[in-house]
């Protein structure tokens, strides 16, 4: 029944490129349901499971190990049903008034751990900063391919997320477009700069930490706060105090301090709403743009606390129940040791 | 701990505004879960429990029926917890760099039978098109308040759709706003037909009727299409074949047809998917602008068939695994009698 390709394409109103994948109908968890995640069930991303996934293009590894054998801390391997594929030149078309493309690009998931555990607030902090250091070295070589644009780097977490395994792990979509969240953010911070000359994230930054009231916590180089105009209760972004659009520039510094922020973000969120579903997404600069002074590479994170009634992602009309002043104040006040 | 006012924040960035609705917390559904509507729950909304309901601002009643008792066949209340309310002056302010307003507007229900009964589909059709003449007269009413922009019709079907209640009802909010997914459909259509002179919804229509791989049904005034850029499986939408802007100003006669169409439209979905939890989202122009060249109201269903991981939201990069020929055609061939 499948005959139609695996393609990228884009809807000619607002823009908006769409993955149609037909070969993901294969994949085990299709259909919404509300089951949590078997805790027992086989974990192949398990060490010593291997075997189970695809061959690895990345892992850091004891010294001594072997590629796909025991030894790693954190793994990266081929999305087993890829929304996009590596294979293949880059073949863009028209179709009468629309426009479509080949799925060109890359799939990957991250295996956050070698142990079974299923929350990365869990890990510990060194772990984590593989963990992006990780996302980071994927951009630094997915960049060479002159047919990607754009990473999106994301993470579904528990069955109410989108995750289908139990077991920490986020990916990494790497594509020859620039999704529409992504490209709207570039293009609003755009003009405000060439209206102001300044960049938005900055001034941003800087009325968060003079209001303070939607501040879960600051360290010397990142801001944790609850966005004004939050979509979602608990909304909650993690961006850089020092100007950088491009998330794989990174130094290794920053990523030190990044592991911190995120394992305590992580924590509280945990503590404060009793282990939720959530997602993040790593919002970052295309890869064909030179360092750019409008654009601040972050983290957005959702927890899933409603329901989102599909007319709100039918509208882009978000009603948030819970004030984000609210919310970072709860945040705020919730200790972890 | 609620102390911040309901009210519809802009994000700075990309120009989304959002409902900040704390007084929503009180409601009862707020958490997300998986059970099913309780079918033997009591039902404020079946005739003879008037009084369980707000009381009404518009109902087609039988002649000689009071308001707020029995003899309706639709009935129009305010919600019970509105997103947006309509008493006060507009208030528009910023807030350093952040701009923000009072949630002034009308979040209106729109109960569409008095007796016990889920699913639109299963209405009979005069009923559906009461339903749409509903809306209408709603609009036509609430367009004389000059602090209201835009309204937004639109249905939660099924508790994994976001319906709280399990009697056939539809919801309008009326605010002082346009939503972003409309903003951006007016802006695109607007640049299209800036530089060519065309609708891009004709354009569209006439592409997809001598394409035919996408199309639902056809009649004299309606088109039923699975969009090229499909988001969802089996995302379907109805769109008139006659030029209009504004969906207030539709006749009786479209009324007479769009009710027949939608009901067909609804059963296909429900035999071929079997009674699917879904959204509809009814796009049309904004209330201060006269009739548009280059936009057409429409409205687009979305069957919830695959968990939305959340990234796809917070990326609007969305993986859809049916493609919208697949749909089509498959929609296409259920028989209804």
């Amino acid at each position: 029944m499948n005959t139609v390709p695996q393609e990228l394409r884009k809807d000619p109103i607002v823009g908006r490129w769409v993955i149609i994948a037909p070969d993901r109908m294969a994949r085990p968890q299709n259909v919404l349901d509300c089951a949590e995640l078997p805790e027992d069930a086989y974990d192949p991303f398990l060490e010593g499971n291997e075997d189970a996934t695809t061959p690895e293009i990345l892992a850091y590894r004891d010294s001594g190990s072997a590629a796909n054998g025991p030894g790693w801390r954190v793994r990266v391997i081929p999305n087993k049903f890829p929304a996009v594929k590596v294979e293949g030149q880059l073949d863009k078309r028209g179709d009468g008034m629309y426009d479509k493309m080949n799925a060109v690009g890359a799939h990957e998931v991250v295996v956050e751990c070698p142990h079974r555990e299923s929350n990365m607030s869990r890990l510990s902090v060194d772990n984590i900063r593989e963990v992006f250091w990780a996302y980071r070295d994927r951009l630094v070589d997915l960049k060479q391919d002159p047919r990607l644009v754009h990473a999106l780097i994301f993470k579904n977490s528990g069955a109410l997320a989108g995750a289908s395994l139990d077991h920490a792990h986020s990916q990494l979509i790497v594509s020859p477009i620039v999704p529409i969240a992504i490209k709207e953010e570039l293009d609003g911070a755009e003009n405000f700069y060439r209206y102001r000359g300044r960049c938005i994230f900055a001034d941003m930054i800087q009325q968060e930490i003079a209001t303070e009231s939607r501040v879960v916590l600051e360290t010397e180089q990142f801001l944790v706060f609850c966005p004004f105009a939050s979509r979602f209760p608990f909304e909650t972004w993690i961006i850089p105090k020092q100007h950088s659009s491009h998330y794989e520039n990174i130094t290794r510094g920053s990523i030190e301090e990044l592991g911190t922020v995120m394992k305590k973000t992580l924590q509280k969120l945990e503590l404060a709403l009793d282990d939720p579903p959530y997602n993040y997404v790593l919002h970052t600069a295309p890869f064909d743009t030179q360092p750019l002074p409008h654009y601040r590479w972050h983290i957005e994170i959702f927890p899933r606390l409603n329901r989102v009634a599909g007319f709100e992602w039918g509208s882009g009309f978000y009603i948030n129940p819970v004030a984000p002043e609210t919310a970072a104040k709860f945040l705020r006040e919730t200790e972890i040791d």
